[in-house]
């Protein structure tokens, strides 16, 4: 008996063989009557039943099969007779590898709160919520690198510690190993980080976007995958102080190319997530409709979770231009009835996530592509269009997330992307080897980012950016 | 002609057409007698040859073809009559996408030293060397994740910035956002981190294994993927402040099934890259060939780069206990002539690299795993075993690195691991979590880490780790 291989319980339902002798290892979820066990290892959300001969086994044994208590189950593999679920093992032998004292374990067989579960970030993987999130979260980290591997794209990592401050996508955290209580002082008195560890000032990055533009100058096209970090006090259920990033970098691609590239990323996503998740993409699809329930029919969804992923699927963008948005907005109910907390009066405004999701819920009623932005309220490296006032930026915008997708074209032209740096004061000495790319061979890109808790959120139907990552990093709390 | 297509150079080359019209798009290795481009776009270490009529070409567009400027070149596939390619372009249209000033591009067509190349970190990525390395990179990082998934593994991400300093792995880097000059203070004139961000002294990870060993008692079996930092003054060929590490957790994995799979895990790397990247392969084996060359003759290697992948791929990896191993040093040659720094003079010793290297490179000629270390020697989370003395420890070396492999048996059992945890004096404050999940439904689980880069200079043959990450960052040095 010892010798036998443990089975996975996803490999015993996907393919059982009656009769078979088979040892499962997992962790008990419920246990009925004295006979029944439901046990989970992870590999599946589904359970595999055990069943218990109660007459015929020790009962402090038995005493000890509680909920979360670790067990090696070993028996033949029968046609189940009860219901949601067709096969099930008859338990010879079973062995307590870990107990669970039912006075003390957290995770007792009821509806937890999420906000619960996040306090028990270390056993919330055993939830079947959890377990499900992580499965597709793993499932949609491979399905970035296998959509870009087989384009021809290469996978960057870009630096976590930057010495460059210039990218200006938020505040940022400071890496040091000065002696906070005393530092080394220059002789006017200020702190001289030329006695830390990197002899100069260091943070961690906000994006790995210009580095990965020095990458796909040589090697056509990139992506990173990586952590970014931004230092911002906001307590909300969209931001995180540690969230992961894709960036893909090309060369050769315009607008357009840019463009076609984001929406047949996330369809892929979208697609693989249908195509290798259904059982857990059922749960969490069941889960949000019970969920739902509990609302005032206002607040409901038009669409359950399923729905909205295969709406997303099987549906183009619109892409639209930021001036069209504008009229549109402009001339909508909301603004002409002051219901737009940003009323829209004119071009040139920045558009709020009331405005987005207005045009994408309400106006188009699918994701929605926004490009040519002004450039006032755009980043210095995205490319100047001909009208001498817009960028080719584009937004991404999905259903209940808003922005998903940011990126642009980027401005190859050394002359015009010098001017932009000088106007808006980023020190030369900070981008000397990004402006060398375009002294040295330079040639038109593009490139994005996507937000990869985001898209987990849409993926999974979470509504907290907190439930869709391991351990979150907000605001006063750094636990575990 | 403006609407054909770019057609990437490694698919021109891996299925040419001959009579058809293409356009390629790359940058300038070489340009000769007025007549033959050589264009590489980073698709591929093999450049396509593109054939001028100079005779019919402007002379000042001919002038501005010149090394590390981006072109975009259309024209006829035709077969090649020169050496060293299949097939040209008989080139009808050349366009100037960005030149490169033959004064001022740092890469022109000769040696430069690898020391130069990492102060052009932005640049080094056209060359020959160092696309083929990110290249492998590349195609290492998706065998990471292909391996994994394959087996049913899920890829966790870990947190970078931890609230906990118990993995004792190393010197760690500090991340606030507090004033540096004027940072908060408590009542008693210390450092007050409840107003830094997190509302706790923060750090940047040393290691994801604690934190997903929480996800493997869920999950069953999951790996990390990320980076991780270590702020040790080591200026040397095989450190990095920053670098990356594949850190697997398996429940239900004693130490020999964590030495299979460690094994299984480095064989299929090395035969993923001599299946995937050959022709990469094949260049970096010719260029340490000439490296070789310019050596005395016992500084050379026994075996060249492809020989030693091969040997890897094909051989057993010898298996020998930490007291096997100390017998057999104590016995060496190098011993008892005192020609080790550190002499071996009894059990207990822990192992320098001379010794490591003496085993792998000269007694065995073959990777060896050594496992069941002295306690003393070893971190307190790895197991105990029954002798009272050791603990179920293993390290993999491999020839020209060290020690690429370090994993253990976790130690699964609450109350050893308590003792421990209260022997080294680590606050049970900043474990409680980590103790629960030998509270909760415990179970035997083993796991290793392996240094992402330390592979990458295995597989490519680079002898120092700055060469192997884009970027890298070291004492004194966070450039770009």
């Amino acid at each position: 008996m010892k010798d036998l291989k443990r089975t996975k319980i996803k490999e015993l339902l996907d393919a059982p063989v009656i009769g078979k002798k088979v040892n499962v290892k997992g962790w008990v979820r419920t246990f009925r009557n004295n006979q029944f066990i439901a046990i989970n290892d992870g590999s599946t959300i589904n359970n595999i039943q055990g069943v218990v001969d109660f007459e015929n086994t020790d009962e402090k044994l038995l005493k000890r099969i509680t909920t979360g208590a670790c067990i090696s189950v070993t028996g033949d593999l029968a046609e189940s007779k009860g219901k949601g679920q067709s096969v099930e093992i008859i338990v010879e032998n079973i062995e307590i590898l870990g107990d669970a004292d039912p006075e003390k374990f957290p995770l007792q067989p009821k509806k937890h709160s999420l906000e619960f579960l996040r306090e028990i970030a270390h056993l919330r993987v055993r939830t079947n919520t959890f377990s499900a999130i992580y499965r597709i979260r793993h499932a949609m980290i491979f399905a970035v690198h296998k959509f870009f591997t087989d384009r021809g794209f290469y996978n960057v990592h870009t630096p976590i510690i930057t010495g460059s401050d210039a990218e200006g996508a938020g505040e940022m955290f400071r890496v040091t190993t000065l002696d906070p209580a005393n530092p080394a002082k220059d002789e006017d008195g200020n702190i001289n980080y030329k006695e830390d560890f990197f002899g100069k000032e260091t943070n961690l990055t906000v994006s790995g976007q210009l580095e990965g533009e020095t990458a796909c100058m040589g090697l056509s096209e990139i992506y990173t995958f990586g952590p970014t970090f931004r230092a911002e006090n906001s307590n909300t259920s969209r931001h995180l102080a540690e969230f992961w990033m894709i960036e893909p970098e090309m060369a050769f691609y315009d607008i357009n190319d840019n463009m076609d590239l984001a929406e047949a990323f996330v369809k892929y996503l979208v697609n693989y997530a249908l195509d290798n998740c259904s059982d857990d993409l059922a749960f969490l699809n069941q889960r949000a409709l019970d969920d739902e329930k509990t609302k005032p029919q206002q607040e409901r969804s038009e669409l359950s979770l399923l729905e909205r992923l295969k709406f997303v699927a099987e549906n183009d963008f619109e892409r639209v231009t930021y001036t069209e948005a504008i009229d549109i907005l402009r001339n909508s109910k909301p603004n002409k009835k002051k219901k737009f907390q940003y009323l829209i009066e004119g071009w040139g405004a920045d558009l709020q996530s009331e405005h987005e999701r207005f045009l994408v819920e309400k106006h188009f009623k699918k994701p929605v592509i926004l490009y040519n932005y002004p450039k006032d309220i755009k980043a210095f490296y995205m490319r100047q269009n001909d009208d001498g006032k817009t960028v080719a930026a584009m937004d991404v915008l999905f259903p209940g997330i808003g922005e998903i997708i940011g990126g642009s074209q980027r401005e190859e032209r050394y002359g015009i992307l010098k001017q932009r740096i000088d106007e808006i004061g980023i020190p030369e000495k900070d981008l000397w080897w990004y402006l060398e790319l375009r002294k040295f061979g330079s040639a038109p890109h593009s490139g994005f980012g996507l937000g990869f808790e985001r898209m987990i959120q849409f993926v999974t139907g979470m509504t907290n950016i907190r439930d869709v990552i391991p351990f979150p990093r907000t605001p006063d709390n750094a636990e575990f």
